[in-house]
């Protein structure tokens, strides 16, 4: 079976695009909410076809059965500060109707053998066509810094040593994934903390924004 | 002093413009390059008007001399993987005959007290405008995924605590610093192992693109 | 009645932001598909709050009816190269499932007096918000090059003019309508004759790719 | 002679990014500035290979030479409202020192025998490489809408044609252009009048912002 790749992927650009502008834009609503903001930054992109096929033959997809069983040609990243954030960002998720979810696995509670931990939610997204609505599937990953930063240097180190790590990298990751779990645990404490915090102050004093050495680029 | 500050600080937005284009720019052509990509993601901000007036009191910076005193109206931030990267992504910025280098601070190899880490590169920058040349002061700080988090962090509790940190929540901080410092020390020694297989794979195999669970996302 | 303008039109720039995406990619995929593009660009603004003032002033919209009876706070524009385009573009538009179209207007078949030529239609478009649905009007004006051309130059006119326009200026306005409508019927006599030649054509000999001195700025 | 394309338009590639962010810029400060605007909209592209191929042998440029014989690889537009805005364009881009003008082609007093108007600046533009400078060259056009109308219509023409265009189609052309050349003395006209009345406005009354009707989408 021959692909026209273009015309087979454009449908799943399209998607990516108006989806990164859509969970973008629920940024931007949290901090006009003067709330706090669960989402860190979004990134998005379309596999490309040569992983595409790859992945095909080691999960024996048929090509023709690519749009059906395959979920993350569309992949969209949501990046949280802390791990409390990731079900608010899927609470909310669950409330738009601009797609249906139609699978969730949750590598946070349940984290991969490797130490993979993310929250995967796959949705149905309807993209309109010149010639008609087509609904393609796309898989939102949910994931602390700390995850993201592991599953970098893991997707790196898999990719180096095509998916046979020797004993001694193995081991450093799993350390690593440690590291990245006590880092995800410090901050949730120190957030329970903040929110005491902010509790008592509310009844003392106001609230004045102050220089604080570093800012936020965004 | 009444200051416009809409005039005042276009030249600080476009300078921020053009050096996301140009820094994003330099991580394309590592890509092409098909070599170790020492740079994750550049992002870039104009300090607002309210954080320049808090700084300028905070280091008693007479307003007339804001352009000259204060280095981070203009701010870029580059993202690395590993902290050996943080020096190749300077030695590269050094080379480039569009902006000046005038001053540098390491705070890589020596840690602020709070235990902020990153390093500092500030710069002349030329912008052109209808009236003709002007050069305005612009700071990129450069840093890993690590100190970024822990950064990013630090930044929202001082801004809630407004620089005063309950004990309780320092010490937590810096226990957060310890553990962003040990992910950045793991990741060192995965990459030390990860050059030296390369090196040996070079002499036994060729190497070919393969699935690994978890594509890149950008 | 006092407005929280930030918290007022931050549904409508997410629309704008959104609808951009959405039509702009109707370009992409009519360029894959390598028949005539009917689009040229794509842009999009929400009112600013003065102007939506004003409007509300000069119409007698009471300002709790403004979500109801303002169409353009949010609005789209369509630039086609043929007038015949405009036709392709609005039934294109009506085959989407993502809004429904609530109201049309031929100011191509019924130019005002003034002289504007354009086709508009006005949409409900359904915004997802961290608390919900919310549907937003939205106006979509679809015209030619040459439309645009004479509507922004009207549209400076009456903004120094302040709608009062002297009679030689008013007058200019008229024959410059007539030039720009004359361009189109030029163009669209050219289109016929390019549409009979390439169907000679197709019978005759295949087409390929040629260098013809002036290519395309996009 | 084998071309390696990504490496070989990478560098004019990145330099249309950085002139894009540039030349946009200045529409910014001028409207900042609250003065007439003389740039509409600015767009940019790195021509493909197979054109740069299909000029060079039409050009008879030997493929060793293209980057210094041909010098719209990279291209930039400028788009104008009035044929009097492209001399302040081009008198504004000798002022900058970010690239230097090596050429420049008046085609707006001295159009080509096909109608075809429009100023070409060429410049030297230094793009900075990981590896070091590399001065390119690239073209900026600079014309009014008309002209942009009237070059997309021929550039159409000539593609499908094949530079052939029968006697019928060229003739309608050249009324086109005739056309398009009346709108821009139309416009010309209308320009002196408003500066001569806002001129006489000033010694009489103060100015406010005015709905019109149409307002700007960008």
């Amino acid at each position: 079976m021959e692909i026209n790749w273009d015309a087979f992927l454009a449908p799943y650009a399209q998607a990516v695009e108006e989806l990164k502008v859509k969970l973008r834009g629920i940024r931007k609503q949290y901090r006009q909410g003067n709330t706090h903001v669960p989402i860190e930054f979004v990134t998005g992109r379309v596999k490309p076809a040569d992983s595409i096929l790859a992945k095909a033959d080691l999960r024996h997809i048929a090509l023709e059965n690519l749009e059906s069983e395959m979920q993350d040609i569309a992949g969209l990243r949501i990046m949280c500060q802390f791990v409390e954030d990731i079900q608010d960002v899927v609470k909310m998720l669950k409330k738009r109707k601009d797609f249906t979810i139609i699978d969730e696995k949750d590598y946070v509670m349940h984290k991969k053998e490797s130490g993979y931990r993310s929250y995967h939610v796959v949705i149905e997204y309807p993209v309109q066509l010149i010639n008609g609505e087509k609904k393609i599937l796309a898989e939102i990953q949910i994931r602390t810094l700390a995850m993201n930063f592991w599953a970098t240097i893991e997707h790196s180190l898999n990719y180096k040593y095509q998916d046979e790590l020797p004993q001694e990298i193995s081991e450093r990751l799993e350390r690593a994934a440690e590291a990245a779990f006590q880092l995800d645990e410090e901050m949730s404490q120190i957030r329970e903390e903040i929110q005491e915090a902010q509790h008592l102050f509310s009844y003392s004093k106001g609230r004045k924004k102050k220089e604080s050495g570093q800012d936020r680029l965004s």
